[in-house]
């Protein structure tokens, strides 16, 4: 919208809740529009929006429940399937439900065979549950803030109940190791909502071995300290950065010795703590906590094994919270 | 050279400095070919490769001084000027010379008047300095480790004389800067030696001005550890992550309205350490350094601004080898 409002002289006023990612905000202002941070939901934001309309007389434009809006993102739909005209599955992120709502439509129009499956981060399961009649239960945040929302639209609700086969759920994790996956393998920025259509691919496999799919990567504003998380994160869980805490006495030339083994399995020390007051050690030991980059789980293994070879009893420190590998 | 020797049931021996990043190796490995890693440079790895096909009479496949390397790599060159005929200027990163040597061949046949401008690390400025007749100064080591060469092709040499009309060189922070940009910007994960044209777009803008530009971005095997500090650095560089100082007195309740200033400002703390002993202050004071996200460089200096009237004398811990704002 701040895109486009500038590029024809439009003045634009844009709302968004209070948690949007920096990236996205600075890029808004950037375009020339008007920037108001409000409410802890898209809904609330949509709230002040209505009323600021209202008072300064402007039009005001849904994010996607507006038959305009919807038509707009099914060119997606469109481009996918003129690119691959034997697409069997499309797997599309739902928020409101206006980029599904588009895409559906399109493609059932082209190619009435074709599956379109959504997909909702389990902490916003909004659309599934509104069509299975339930209250959404939402909250409290997701990595995926670009589908947080808490009531999908009235029209894309009908669109989506006669077009869309199946909505899958997939859990923070997931979607955290498929951005991750896209960074790594695809080489491509994804952000949380952009991403839990490969996140859904790679949860139920079964849905869509065999098929052509098409996944939509919806957006890729990322904060870029939320992106260094992810991977420090995905590091930690896939093995290649482990905390490892070994007892040493607290004599020079111990914590050299220990350094020297750690150097001969190859793997990169970042970082060493030494713990001499909250341990149950005896006086005159330290424990020492090395960060090391390794080539994953079976080198921590050979690390640890050779460390309590050379006389260091060693222990992982697992990382609370994140994925086992 | 792994990929395709799978795909056609050739095995395939492939010898690699010891530098090459993980995410080359392993990708590697994963396609079925054995790998060795030797040497501190590509040339050492190549004295091995020639010993081991000697021996185990393979053939030997050459990274780039072969022509039919330089043939494959051209095609690049080709789809660019397929999907944009009117390029004025291709800007390819320079390692032994075969892209360039491929690309530069084929737009000047097809357009005879496209500039082909080639770029180096600073570092390993080897092809430049044998083109004006100088001994190549390389090393010690860079972020652009897949152009990190110490003597350019024979072939290569003679094409690249031929039809590239200049070589640029680029330092290292402008190299971080452009992995940095393609992630930020394009959402595009570059290695160091793939960012190089964007880098030398930054660098001399005036020699691009006006001009349709068609950059190459050669690879994106990159280490998530070295993307993560990349993303790290560049928050700091452009004060987008600080470390302040403060003094404070050490009594209970005076943390607390420290970081309750902290919070009114709307930064984000990510770290807190006490230094009680490797100070100057007097005993009962304590020097606490956070470390906050921010919004930028202005956003640091209202920070500061409110924390001495807060009373409470604050420093910016400068990091060192860090890009300055």
């Amino acid at each position: 919208v701040a895109y486009h409002a500038q590029r024809l002289g439009i003045p634009a006023l844009i709302v968004m809740p209070l948690a949007t990612p920096n990236v996205k905000l600075e890029r808004t202002r950037s375009f020339g529009a008007e920037v108001i941070l409000h409410g802890e939901s898209v809904s609330e934001a949509g709230d002040l929006a209505h009323k600021l309309a209202a008072e300064r007389r402007l039009t005001f434009v849904h994010p996607y429940d507006d038959p305009q809006i919807i038509a707009g993102q099914g060119t997606v739909g469109l481009e996918m399937l003129q690119q691959v005209p034997n697409l069997d599955v499309l797997v599309v992120p739902v928020g409101g439900g206006g980029l599904i709502s588009g895409i559906s439509l399109v493609a059932k129009a082209l190619r009435p065979n074709i599956q379109i499956i959504g997909v909702e981060t389990r902490r916003f399961p909004s659309m599934l549950r509104v069509m299975q009649g339930q209250e959404p239960e939402c909250g409290p945040f997701s990595i995926a803030e670009g589908i947080a929302i808490k009531s999908p639209g009235r029209l894309t609700l009908e669109i989506v109940r006669q077009h869309v086969d199946r909505i899958l759920l997939v859990d923070e994790p997931d979607i955290e190791a498929a951005v991750l996956m896209l960074l790594e393998e695809e080489k491509t920025v994804a952000e949380g909502a952009g991403a839990v259509g490969l996140a859904a691919l790679c949860c139920f496999p079964e849905q869509f071995a065999g098929r052509q799919v098409g996944i939509v990567l919806s957006g890729g504003n990322i904060d870029l300290p939320i992106l260094s998380s992810i991977i420090q994160r995905g590091l930690v869980s896939s093995g290649r950065l482990v905390q490892l805490s070994l007892d040493l006495r607290d004599v020079p030339g111990e914590l050299a010795r220990a350094v020297e083994s750690i150097a001969g399995t190859g793997a990169n020390i970042v970082q060493v703590n030494h713990q001499r007051i909250f341990t149950e050690l005896p006086l005159q030991a330290t424990a020492v906590q090395f960060v090391l980059q390794t080539r994953g789980t079976a080198h921590i293994t050979e690390i640890i094994r050779v460390l309590d070879a050379a006389g260091y009893p060693t222990r992982v420190d697992r990382a609370i919270g994140v994925h086992s590998p």
